[in-house]
């Protein structure tokens, strides 16, 4: 389809396009002006004409977009049409923050379990969520619909865990260790790599143009 | 200085290219090739001598990089060459995730002090880091050195403070709240939004190509 013949600069600008149509639907706005949305983008009007032309062109000259419609095929776009559980290996203080995080499951992520391997967290629950003893994880990935598993242990234990995970069926890893996993081509891997966003960062404060 | 011809995708791989070599290091490599940084970084040769000719080429034709010389020299262009002193606003999970990061401590992210407006927090501690009242938080940026200011309040509260440690003379945001913030020029702010890249998963998961 039509999919595969968008950038991935466009890609990479849905999910903010996604979460301002959001934050305009709640407000119960129905249309906006390319004009409106490029000064809350900070993207010129001309590059979200472009971007959304991309799709098919869901505005109408001198009309604007309807909010609603545009929402919904840009999530639509990015695969937030259908529900995917997720469970997340780890439950420090990393894992607990994602288990607490609400906003994930009007996107239609679910975290269904938690893991890990310390017995003063197992049998214990994080929002209603259960943390099971990560000996449990292979038959519960074996057992129960998997989608995506968020991975929040140490660096050093990452590529192991994410490898088994690849074995007993994981399509989805969402990376938080400062590490790169080498996974068999079917897996997607998406990388949170905090240090590196701080780099980004002390880049910029320490007298360098943004980036 | 030379900084200024440097494209924003080569700027976005220096620190990955940072945590290379030091992972290097740690293994006491001293000299790799580009033709094995390639391998690692999964970026052809050819780039990765491109990226790193533009600072001054740190290499040697048949002969490789010294990784501790080039460690230190993309160190100091990405400004870890100096200490930052970092509080974090919000002693949440994510607030308290990132104060258990050592690993930020050695690239020269120091975290001072974290700030709550929950009784139950203020006055405690978190690797030894004192949580202290929000209240106290004008006062402590205005008698302490600080550069840095992570922000893990929710959403709806982020923006307000976020203008608010502006005001008060931090000119580096870390901000973890899905929300965009509107500061003055002088202030850099790095966002991390898990939500889109949470959705940048979903999109290749939902079979799509890899952005």
């Amino acid at each position: 389809m039509y999919k595969k013949e968008i950038s991935k600069a466009v890609i990479n600008r849905l999910p903010r396009y996604y979460r301002y149509l959001g934050d305009l639907l709640e407000k119960d706005v129905v249309r906006i002006s390319s004009k409106e949305l490029s000064e809350k983008m900070k993207v010129t009007a001309s590059q979200i004409r472009q971007d959304l032309n991309n799709f098919g062109g869901f505005g109408q000259q001198g009309y604007g977009y309807n909010v609603e419609y545009l929402h919904s095929e840009i999530g639509k776009i990015l695969g937030l049409d259908t529900n995917y559980n997720v469970i997340i290996i780890g439950a420090g203080n990393l894992g607990q923050a994602l288990a607490n995080y609400v906003d994930f499951e009007r996107r239609g992520f679910f975290v269904t379990s938690i893991f890990d391997i310390s017995p003063k967290l197992i049998g214990t629950q994080i929002r209603g969520i259960p943390v099971l003893s990560g000996d449990e994880l292979e038959e519960y990935i074996k057992n129960n619909k998997v989608d995506i598993a968020a991975i929040t242990v140490p660096k050093t234990k990452a590529p192991g865990t994410a490898a088994e995970l690849a074995k007993w069926g994981i399509r989805g890893i969402w990376n938080f260790a400062p590490t790169d996993l080498n996974l068999p081509k079917d897996v997607t891997v998406e990388n949170v790599h905090l240090a590196e966003s701080l780099m980004k960062l002390s880049y910029r404060l320490s007298g360098n143009e943004d980036i």
